[in-house]
């Protein structure tokens, strides 16, 4: 335990080395690993809780790494510690992406006041999730002030980042026949703020009318209890032009969700999200790899799937065998 | 087993009071009904799976049952049985339901082709869910050539009723203020047609002016993979105006997926989600009803929201406690 006493010691000095060590243990898959991992998030729990968690998302091409490089320098310029986490359950384990992150964020890549951590490697999704979640804590305990979490703009992870960030932000292009450029059925209406990018040359009309149409479509939609009507931004992470207002009015977010209580609402929620989604995931992990179960799981799904088999014949055997033999 | 068989041959034969019967013992909660249920099912199960289901969502006051019941009557003319189910989580347990329904949808009440099954009672949405599939299954043996599964147009029902049909139609409301009627976030994206009802009187020209708003706004999602582009109809449930489009439009679309695949995939993916999330739900009910274990749950996550402990040792703590104990 000196090795834990150590790194703990490290991480809430703000060390950035040792942060980057602990949230490599996080994510290790080796049992006695997440042991110590688990050993070290309880002790630094404490002191965790206290950054604004940020997270960004928007289809590939949209533009998210310039747009944090940009956002980040204004962030950091303000005197605070900015954290840059990125959640990908598609990508493949590779050690280049780490090179990638900090090529793809060259203004951050030499901050002494940003962390940038490459994307998690591959797995399912709930447990890069749980990482992510996890590297948010450990980030806070080393004193990062904002912590952003960036998402890939495909799949499921949105939904994750949404429930484990306290704003949630939307990037999206103007232009020629981007009315149709894929954002996700949903993830639209999970944003508390909008942002088109790219509102730069030419493209500054296209910008300010795509702001008319997205404004109009989220009328469309249910008004939030609290009050909140997500705004429609137009910034340019070049020119660095309406970044500033974005930074604004994410500040005046986090701001009016502090006062009317709803962000103590948001972390209740993300906590009790995180336990569920953990239990159940562990539950299943438990049920789904175990050996002498495996090929009866697999037999029966097929027969479920062929209609030889009700859902409920298939969820009585599962149990049967696996509680039965067990109980 | 001399009843079931008996209440199988008489679902077979398309006896409804049979049906109704079949459908009370499969809502039933107690274990040896759901012992007799199981087992109807399975002897049932290869009579399965060749209706039309669809799903119908919109927030309560857009005419739903007037809209069932003009619709209802349209499908019975061309010479088909109609089942109409109703899934509702937050109903309480009543029996004056029935008539309450049958009073709502006066029309298709008399109807010797259609078959009209008030609201599941309530409960959690898991089981409510699991109870109408088991129901869709019934109502398919016994011979009924569409199903429609109404949703209150509240909660998370809507996603439950998406993952059990084949088409799912979302009604909504044209007129002053109504942008902002509350449809919930997401909803309007699972739509497979969504219908403006209404349409009629002085409200036909705002009527018109709400679908070319929702049209432009449908704009702004993602195309299908299928090459699918959701229509933006209006009708009137009263005068019959539209309907009959409506139901164009719905056959249109399920040809459409019965011709290119989809409904092949949307069923095993109906079956996949049904036997993991039955799997799931069953597992954590097992974990959640152990009386041993309840006060430990309850204390964890208290302690978990305090932040005086990470989901990691509460999940094992919870593990430990149930795994441990039977192994």
């Amino acid at each position: 335990m000196a090795d834990i006493d150590n790194m703990k010691k490290k991480v809430l000095s703000g060390d950035p080395v040792a942060l980057g060590k602990a949230i490599t243990l996080i994510e290790s898959k080796k049992d006695e690993d997440r042991l110590t991992a688990n050993q070290l998030l309880s002790e630094i729990l404490s002191q965790t809780g206290n950054s604004l968690r940020i997270g960004i998302t928007g289809v590939p091409g949209v533009g998210k790494s310039t747009f944090i490089d940009t956002l980040g320098e204004l962030i950091t310029s303000q005197g605070k510690k900015l954290a840059v986490l990125a959640i990908d359950p598609s990508s493949p384990q590779s050690k280049g992406s780490i090179l990638g992150d900090k090529t793809r964020m060259s203004k951050l890549a030499g901050n002494q006041n940003a962390f940038i951590r490459p994307s998690a490697s591959g797995g399912n999704l709930g447990g890069v999730a749980s990482n992510t979640m996890d590297s948010i804590l450990l980030c806070e305990a080393a004193g990062y002030d904002v912590v952003l979490i960036e998402t890939v703009g495909v799949g499921q992870s949105e939904v994750a980042v949404k429930n484990m960030t306290d704003v949630f932000l939307l990037l999206m292009l103007a232009g020629a026949g981007d009315e149709l450029q894929g954002i996700k059925r949903g993830i639209m209406e999970m944003a508390d703020i909008l942002v088109i990018n790219k509102a730069d040359g030419d493209n500054i009309a296209n910008a300010n009318l795509a702001r008319k149409a997205y404004e109009n479509a989220l009328h469309l939609f249910s008004p939030r209890e609290t009050g909140w009507s997500p705004p429609v931004l137009t910034c340019s992470s070049i020119s660095g032009k309406g970044v500033e207002n974005v930074w604004y009015q994410v500040n005046e977010y986090a701001e009016s969700i502090s006062k009317n209580g709803e962000l103590k609402n948001i972390r209740e929620e993300q906590k009790k999200h995180w336990l569920e989604s953990m239990l159940s995931a562990e539950v299943m992990d438990h049920i789904q790899k175990d050996k002498q179960l495996q090929p009866i799981l697999t037999k029966l799904e097929k027969e479920v799937l062929k209609g030889n088999l009700t859902p409920q014949q298939a969820v009585q055997d599962i149990l049967n065998a696996f509680f039965g033999r067990q109980g």
